[in-house]
């Protein structure tokens, strides 16, 4: 099967408009089949802030009411998606930007939650990974906005890892799936303020091992294992890493591998 | 071969939650194949008001500077696209929202006018009939945003009764196309005052008697001379009136049709 690269950045790099052009000609410049899933970064905060919608929080989590739903939607779907997508362009790649609800790419289901209305957030049911494979098969590179579908007329708010997951494992099926998690750290650190101290590979008993031996901060953990749960359905590998260093990431320099064996 | 319609809606079916949802119900029982442009309405105004953003016009017509690109790309590609996308979906159309940034399908430049500068607003230079042609016949339903770029990284604003026509000419080497322009009035009209005097047909030499005895009300004469000038460059048939009766405007019972013969 041939290679397959589906990249998350975050925040960190949409927000900054240099760090995110560097990006994407380092992205622009795979050759492999890629598909790019954005998150949000503070834009819709800042609009939301400037249209007096307030943000509420539980648990550190924001609510998605209907007004927060239309921000996020114009932000994510609107501007950032069709900046990313035109920038490609012009580095010479056939991008094309979607939505879940765009050939019904990422159908959800609103959160159902005994203790917490969450709002209009979405957790993931399927991906139409046909559609996306023809796409691909057409030379296309996608990119994701963090926005999905219930099918039944309402959008969602779904988390743009989640969706970088869930399309790496339905993906599988038709691609060796590499799934790259980018973020502020060099990788998985065993101190996490010396950014040397980054692990070069992580197997499933090396994690055992680093977990038994505290060298794991904790905010790691989640990650990791989302990991290792991509790399049970299938994906080949998922790598965490710098943004600004993709081509490392890619080759293998930098950033933290995960692999299962 | 096979027919294509290609339908433009305006703000007025935009901005109104319930003419929308009802259009919306009427475009997707057609079985044929279709494409959807959409304008913007007032919601983009509005969104710039509360941000502070002031619209600067020169003869009635808007100046796109920077602020105003990024609030028309939220509220085109983001907001309203995706909410009639997320719509069609639901009314079991399998449907997907453009922009002319994505694929590259429609291909512009900032628009050179030597007394103004109206800032990024973008006059086409092509259409990609190849790629919107495929998706046709992966039985989908084209949504476009009136957003354009020049393949050099710029998004640009552009007139959706152009994109429209433009779409709609490109489109004729693979479909018998018939471009539907909906708008307040049930067609062209002899007594614009009176929606009874509407003129069922209107082939050149009518057209000329028409403009001869007066006839047509001169806010017109630009629409009707666009509506030939399309069927000149491969269109069949043009058609003008209101979205409300979409069914009717396909069927032939409403609207005014522009024909060459």
């Amino acid at each position: 099967m041939k290679p397959l690269y589906i990249i998350k950045i975050g925040g960190n790099i949409v927000d900054d408009e240099l760090k995110l052009s560097s990006f994407l000609q380092e992205f622009s410049a795979i050759r492999e089949n890629k598909i790019l899933v954005h998150g949000g970064g503070k834009l819709a905060n800042k609009l939301a802030e400037k249209l007096g919608i307030e943000q509420k929080m539980i648990d550190g989590r924001r609510i998605t009411d209907s007004e927060t739903l239309k921000v996020v939607t114009m932000v994510y779907a609107g501007l950032i998606n069709k900046n990313i997508v035109a920038q490609l362009q012009a580095n010479g790649c056939s991008a094309i930007g979607l939505s879940g609800a765009d050939a019904n790419t990422i159908l959800a289901h609103k959160r159902i939650n005994a203790a917490h209305d969450y709002g209009f957030v979405g957790d993931i049911d399927s991906i139409n990974s046909e559609f996306l494979n023809q796409l691909l098969e057409n030379k296309m590179i996608i990119v994701f906005a963090p926005i999905t579908h219930d099918k039944k007329g309402q959008l969602l708010n779904t988390n743009a890892d989640t969706i970088a997951q869930e399309i790496a494992k339905a993906m599988s099926g038709f691609y060796h799936t590499n799934l790259i998690y980018s973020f502020e750290k060099a990788g998985v650190l065993t101190d996490v303020d010396d950014e040397s101290s980054r692990i070069e590979e992580i197997n499933p008993s090396y994690y055992t091992q680093l977990k038994e031996e505290k060298k794991i901060f904790a905010g790691m953990i989640p990650k990791l294992d989302n990991a290792f749960a991509a790399l049970n359905n299938g994906v080949k590998k998922v790598i965490i890493g710098k943004a600004e260093d993709l081509t490392g990431l890619i080759s293998g320099t930098a950033g933290t591998s995960i692999v299962n064996e």
